[in-house]
């Protein structure tokens, strides 16, 4: 029995199809059993033949009857009906959704690191070219997927660019365009499968690559970090293939590789069939001298694959990065990877293009690093001024970040919750750890980048308050 | 002996750190001996002592030099010479990247399968909310990294979407952003990884998938798809954990899975602690019923990884996609993937996001649905009328393409050669078969996407005739 109801939001074809979807479903109209003809049912409820139809080509679409020449519609055998009866249960909606995150107690001083200033971001300049961006999108760039590889032009500003300011020499074939680290080294790892599936690491290290490794199924070798970079005989006993290295300003250390280690590490990979994986995350940022040259500008690309990104000197929320390959992968990469899509949508794609081929990249990277020199400078002044006696400052002159070690025999649980008493937050070291009981246990980080001068001011005053209590 | 040019676009500090570093690797500044003083220094060349300070700095930041408190500047162990003595040859530009794709014979009528509709796009639509939401994000939110998972906002938004057009009853919380297929397929391995690396796949199917599991190192199991889906008992042999599915249109057979099928998967799922991947790719594009209910709909999310994309209805160039976890995965997801920053420009979430919620996005759902409707249902026309003999046609009523069976012998490379001297490309089916020499070797595969009505009037009037020679 079929109840049509003319002033429902519902169609009249849908409500016969729900209607007839139920029947089928309670066993009402068991398998083997024949719809009433099109006709027949149009004329019962007084709707067109065509509703009827309508109805019926959906109930066929999702298989619940069929259809055969001459015998009309048949309802067809429906194993696992308990799934069906339970719809009820299951599409209810789940709004319940909203609050996900945890409240925390609010510090008045954070040192939270891995943040950008917000004063520093060029909003007028990346509107004006974002909107020119948007109004150069036709609906035929927009209605067909990208270079895989990213558009070439930028590829080919983002070469130029490497060249001149970090010395690495590559084409623009050479560049994939990747949408932050996680998609950069997941892309790595399902490249190097089938060479290796071990991964050296600095230890202490940046605690987001060595998750992503993990999730791709690598086996981490933590090597330890030294004053000049990673200990190279370590490196050479992890019998690895692949090493993560940060050489510019390592995470969290704030190391410099020196330039014996950088050769050393050339020198390994060689000897090895080996490849230096090197981060340049925030290379960009350096206040009292210029840029380090890249490990990949030293020895050409053969085995070195280098990563860069737009997170850390521009914006995060871009999601915009970059993978040069060396030749060996980049042949695996167009012959096993030569279908995957870009993932950077082309709308940012030509916002980057236009703000490096305009200068105002370069433009903005001067501008930036006079300010967050800056902050620098005045965070690393009053650190000597009110607590030079009490705690050693790692990791100076790049970056948005510096460590603390403690001089009088805090540890970094003291450290840390003496500051908190105090009201300021500053962060754990043993996070970066693989090994925590390697660590000498007495350092925390420190993040500068969104802080302001008063900020700064404020937070140090009541640090040499917590540390000298 | 260094020499200076005023003139030189290189600043004073640079040649000074220049020509030394030359004679750091040239040797003829050996390891161990000290620089000259810096006031000796800037009195011998007269500039700035500051100006050698800055040149000091930086040979010292490279390694190239160490400074020790009353020793001044000491030249440091270099390793592995060679590499900086080639430095020439390694740092040439290379600008020989501009042309990369191969010429290919141009065809004038091209049954392209994959792509879009341009005049479909909502250009003006989108270009209007597109300035919004470029107006509305502010500094702070663009030197923030975003929500993780993707912004709240968005997720919900798409949340209720997805339970009123795909019947998908899930929370915000369970939905992760991805940038097209290749991100959430990659993801998903590296969450499965623990579970199985094996993937049992449509026979035929989409080698996109099957290239990205391949890639992340799973084992691909085939099971044959026939009328209504997949073969189940073919499934239930191939001892597989996972499955990966295109049910609502599938590609490139252009099957729906009938619901005998949907409940027969979700009962293999059950017993066998399995999980479906429900690749929902083109299920808005449907011309003669609702939406095909999603497999995700009929059981709650226990056993469905559901998949869906912009990329076939809107714009694959926006690089936006998305997936609904189960809870067990979604669990796992937070452990072990919490740190992973969304791969999705902010500004395309905030666009995604407005045109859910302004209610363009179904409206546009349903103009498109009619404009591909008209090609559709005259490319299925002119088929029936001029080849009705002589091809079968499979997959209609749906998405952007259509398979066509040779009614009278030709096989697959008969059938395209002959297309291809009447100037009409159509597409292989064997390409997608993981085992060919099990395929019936009489199809092909026309798209119809991106042509017009007379380039599918024309393309069909050529086919017609090469087909009848």
């Amino acid at each position: 029995m079929i109840n049509l109801d003319n002033n429902a939001d519902s169609p009249l074809y849908m409500q016969i199809y729900e209607q007839i979807k139920q029947e089928i479903i309670n066993g009402v109209l068991p398998e083997g059993s024949r719809l009433p003809s099109t006709r027949h049912l149009s004329q019962t409820l007084a709707v067109g033949r065509n509703t009827v139809e309508n109805a019926y080509l959906q109930l066929s679409s999702e298989g619940y009857v069929t259809s055969r020449v001459g015998s009309g519609f048949i309802v067809q055998n429906l194993n696992g009906l308990t799934y069906l009866t339970n719809e009820d249960k299951c599409n209810k909606p789940i709004k319940s959704s909203r609050p996900e995150s945890k409240p925390s107690i609010v510090y008045p001083h954070n040192f939270q690191f891995g943040l950008l200033s917000a004063q520093n971001f060029p909003l007028n300049i990346w509107r004006k070219i974002s909107s020119r961006a948007l109004s150069s999108l036709t609906a035929e760039d927009l209605t067909t997927y990208c270079d895989k590889k990213g558009e070439l032009e930028l590829r080919y500003n983002l070469s130029e660019y490497l060249l001149k300011s970090r010395g690495v020499s590559c084409s623009a074939n050479q560049i994939i365009l990747c949408a932050g680290l996680e998609y950069a080294l997941s892309l790595l790892c399902q490249l190097l499968r089938n060479k290796t599936t071990q991964i050296a690491l600095e230890e202490p290290g940046y605690i987001g690559a060595r998750n992503i490794f993990t999730n791709n199924g690598f086996q981490l070798l933590p090597v330890h970090i030294e004053n000049d970079g990673l200990k190279i005989s370590e490196l050479e006993n992890a019998s690895a293939k692949v090493v993560y290295v940060t050489p510019s300003h390592q995470f969290p250390n704030g190391i410099v590789t020196s330039i014996q280690k950088r050769l050393l590490l050339l020198d390994w990979a060689k000897r090895n069939d080996g490849l230096i994986i090197e981060d340049d995350y925030d290379s960009e940022l350096r206040y009292n001298s210029r840029p380090i040259p890249s490990i990949i500008s030293i020895a050409g690309n053969e085995n070195v694959v280098y990563i860069g990104t737009f997170s850390k000197a521009l914006s995060p929320s871009l999601r915009v990065s970059y993978m040069v390959l060396p030749q060996k992968l980049l042949d695996l990469y167009h012959k096993e990877f030569g279908m995957y899509q870009t993932p950077v949508s082309l709308l940012e794609q030509r916002v980057i293009q236009e703000l490096i081929s305009s200068g105002y990249w370069e433009n903005h990277l001067r501008k930036t690093c006079v300010a967050y020199k800056k902050k620098h400078d005045l965070l690393i002044h009053l650190i000597s001024e009110t607590m030079g006696r009490i705690v050693k400052i790692h990791g100076k002159n790049a970056g948005l970040h510096i460590l603390l070690e403690s001089s009088q025999g805090l540890t970094e649980r003291e450290m840390i919750e003496r500051a908190k008493e105090h009201g300021v937050l500053v962060h754990p070291v043993s996070t970066f750890w693989l090994n925590p009981e390697n660590y000498s246990n007495n350092m925390v980080l420190l993040g500068f980048g969104n802080l302001s001068e008063t900020d700064i001011v404020e937070g140090i005053k009541k640090l040499a308050q917590a540390w000298k209590a």
